[in-house]
């Protein structure tokens, strides 16, 4: 289906030029303007962020990366000087801008799946209110014996949900500082001169888009059928038959392996995720806001996201259980939180080979 | 397929009466005398037995099941004092007997399993040299802190392969004693007046099978149906629809439940379990020495065997992380351990829905 559309010798294809990129250059300029106005409106400066900077703050997300893939798959067209210097910029602001978001999410997963693991015993608001010292006892600490709670039903059978739950309060400790120094980190960039810099510069790409001499009257086609072969690429070298078959436990080998997350299988699967990317964001610029959304597209790269986060929060697990002191119960509970979030990410690559499939399959 | 055999309407199967019960009886009560005779010239008694008294108490195991399974299905044509009188007793020997295998094979399936989850850092014949206090040391006891391996490449880095290594030491020295307790438990059944008492009934069927004065010209058919519907019955019963979706996380629910294991939820798997093998028996005494080979039916037996297994093998795990005072990276990889058990307890769902399902769709 995309490779349909990216077809050089399709007449419909064939009328998209550099004038095509400047103008999908500047609308996300534009964009990327107005999230910083309206963040900047909307408290952005605040310790925890409302709901509209938070918008914001994805919005400046969503177009930094957009011009920075383009700056990237259309960089022929492009003056090189500029498009190298901002490319790294880009890239800075965008991941320092990710992580409170990442934390966040990350810390909301594991307490689901905490929750899911623990029947309806322990909800992710007690988690909160437990008496393991709260958000000032510092992360990296080790929890406080507190007795047994007055809920448990006997000692024995009481220990694992305690052990659940004090998980989740080590988590909850550990994630939400983190997040909090992701959220200065965050505020700290946005007032630096080096985000000022790049500011002006999308400001100035938001009027003059700095296109090559050739580039007006250039395809833009054949570039973007590079990212979506670099994108094939690497999909053809990823393990897809092993993932295709269910319960193949692969995302858990090395599970108790001396080398800690994250763990290097995941890695070609993160930089298809990527890849995915570029190819959506070429396609947009290609087909503007008649982009047709490709489903199975959509779906592959929500197994790659869901890939990722379960990468993510299986290594968390594993690093609050090399928290010093904890107890043996707390420990076994993140053990089973690890494995239980590596079997998410062997789900995602399942998910993901079925869809890449389906997508291959349906190619007319 | 086997519903085609088991046919009341099938000229072929109405020949099957109740004299081919009673050959089939006296087949496996004469097994079962062959294989006593086996283990008490191969050494049964021994604190270890041999490779050959093992595969003789095996055949025990194997011809015991098959009478008491015979019995049951078969109950309207044996003499009811009788077979109601034995049936207990036959449950009791095989089981008793079977208890020392089922321990010696569940440490194996967790020791690969902890194996695989450390990459190829802990072997199998690492873990029974470790030092950890060895079987002597008893089990329940916590474990000794020993200082950090010799191996350990950084005390963090080190820290979850030292786990991996304590649990499998912890689980070894904990199910060898179990083993050998259910060894010596099963040299006193097999010495005692009980026992005895059960193999004088055997040899008497060996000869002469209880029948009643019907039963040489009744049809086996109904009876060996309605054992094939009580399983089907169960099966249907079974949430097949969940268990088809891979990756559906079904088995890890109540992980962490204060509730230990055995898990409620298993309770309907190892019914079917039970009820196929009643089936299959059904099928042998209806088709004898000339019983076809059903692959499905193997298969989907196999599965739920995994399930079994692989059922006691987490609590096993769930189990030893109650030992008090162990370390918390012991705690962990117990943790890890176990969430890999109940995955590969949904895969063996998931392996049997496959089966079941072609041997439905299989049917002519």
């Amino acid at each position: 289906m995309a490779q349909q559309h990216l077809d050089p010798t399709d007449p419909a294809a064939r009328a998209v030029t550099g004038d095509a990129l400047g103008g999908y250059l500047r609308a996300q300029a534009t964009e990327f303007l107005r999230a910083l106005r309206l963040h900047r409106e909307n408290g952005g400066g605040a310790a925890n962020g409302s709901a509209e900077s938070v918008d914001a703050a994805r919005a400046l997300r969503r177009s930094a990366r957009r011009i920075s893939a383009s700056l990237h798959t259309f960089r022929p067209l492009l003056d090189t000087d500029w498009s190298e210097a901002i490319r790294p910029e880009l890239a800075w602001l965008s991941g320092t801008l990710a992580m409170e978001h990442a934390y966040a999410g990350r810390l909301e997963r594991l307490l689901l799946a905490l929750h899911r693991l623990s029947g309806a015993t322990v909800l992710p608001a007690q988690l909160g209110t437990s008496d393991v010292g709260g958000a000032g006892a510092g992360a990296g600490s080790a929890e406080v014996a507190s007795g047994p709670p007055a809920a448990a039903p006997t000692p024995e059978r009481g220990n694992l949900t305690v052990g659940a739950a004090k998980a989740g309060a080590l988590l909850e400790r550990q994630l939400t500082l983190a997040r909090t120094r992701a959220h200065s980190t965050a505020l700290q960039a946005l007032g630096s001169s080096r985000f000022h810099a790049v500011a002006d510069n999308i400001a100035v790409l938001a009027s003059e888009v700095p296109l090559t001499s050739a580039a007006a009257t250039a395809d833009l086609c054949p570039l973007a059928t590079a990212a979506e072969e670099r994108l094939t690429d690497a999909v053809a070298a990823l393990p897809l038959v092993t993932a295709g078959h269910p319960y193949n436990a692969e995302a858990l080998i090395h599970g108790l392996s001396p080398d800690p997350a994250p763990h290097p299988q995941d890695a070609p699967w993160h930089q298809v995720r990527l890849l995915l990317r570029l190819h959506r964001y070429a396609r947009e610029v290609l087909h503007g806001d008649n982009s047709p959304v490709d489903v199975r597209l959509l779906a592959a790269g929500q197994a790659l996201n869901r890939h990722r986060d379960a990468s993510e929060a299986a290594a968390a697990a594993a690093q609050a259980a090399r928290t010093p002191r904890i107890a043996p119960a707390t420990a076994y509970a993140l053990g089973v939180l690890h494995a239980d979030q590596r079997h998410e990410v062997e789900a995602a690559r399942f998910a993901f080979q079925q869809s890449w499939q389906m997508q291959t399959v349906g190619t007319p």
